[in-house]
């Protein structure tokens, strides 16, 4: 899983009919301390995780392991919100 | 799901009779705001998007869960076109 | 699904009955306009492919969605030749 | 399968009932000598695995092949804790 | 498939029954005439490969299919040792 932040979300007109009713966040990974690097992606939200939120994102086939994304053509997924994230014995995050 | 835009269109020689009528797409990957960087790849087209578009792509075996690519060797599909981005608050991109 | 140039061929000892007698080709990634740029990997063809020939690879579980790969371990394969790649309206590459 | 080092633990809320209750541990990838580069990320732990110590990390559909896992929207499970690594004919780890 | 140089052994504890008696080899990558570069990582013998010899991983649910690792938390193999290497009609590496 991937450490995230949520950044924004998205409105589109998807055919999928599966897909179209779910909330599309826009992902900004993170390092091991919730800082944002790299690039964003999009997942669907199982979680109910707002802008701001630190979040663990599943990817691959095992995004489509819910009853919200089974057969969907999902690749990724918000699976949970972070509470804390504890680095080399400190807390380096928490929410 | 990555963000990408629509660059341009393939012709091609393709074995496989379920793939072969397909409309294949150059995407560009682009940043949370449209803007193109990295690298491009061609994606199925299931919303007939584009050129110059910003659209969602899934990749993997997600790109499978769909009547149009079921049992197809595909990778990659165009599964939204988007209308709007909104990144901390601001929207970033409206078509 | 990446598009690249056939670089090359393999000849190897492999313990898989399924892939024993495939032709695995050196493809080396280009960008949309058939330069070559980044990594190697090899991938097994499904289109009489040469080398020079600008092609389409598929990744992954998509790779086995073919009679000549079903249940083989194999990751990529050859799934196009490149006829024609129009980018921003214009023809950038023409076989 | 990549090397990793544990470096950290998370708290998180999970909707997902079937990962609930697993621990849930931060790896940061090493190179073949162990030695800390690149990214951080989550991994279920299978094996006990705890901070500090040098493990293997598989990922993808592979990460549900086991009964802890199986059906869970889970992409990355820690499978192994190493032992030794030997690089040209070298010991180059060793718990 | 990867092409990749074995550099390495290692000897650790597995969870999973399936996996624990297979040899696991530090696979380092190569460009297309065999020169290591990038990062290393482990994979499953399937063909009784040694230290130094070149050789051909695949990744992912491919690395599951065979009869050494069906059903196994197993996400790369090495399935071909390399006899040849042909790149722009010059043998690049022969064993």
């Amino acid at each position: 899983m991937k450490i995230a932040r949520i950044v924004g979300t998205t409105i589109s007109t998807i055919e999928d009919e599966k897909v179209r009713d779910k909330k599309l966040l826009i992902c900004a990974e993170t390092d091991q301390k919730g800082k944002v690097f790299g690039k964003s992606y999009v997942a669907v939200d199982l979680v109910d995780a707002g802008e701001g939120d630190l979040v663990l994102t599943c990817h691959g086939s095992a995004a489509r392991q819910t009853h919200l994304t089974k057969d969907s053509p999902v690749d990724a997924v918000v699976m949970a919100v972070l509470d804390e994230l504890e680095v080399d014995g400190e807390i380096v995050f928490r929410m």
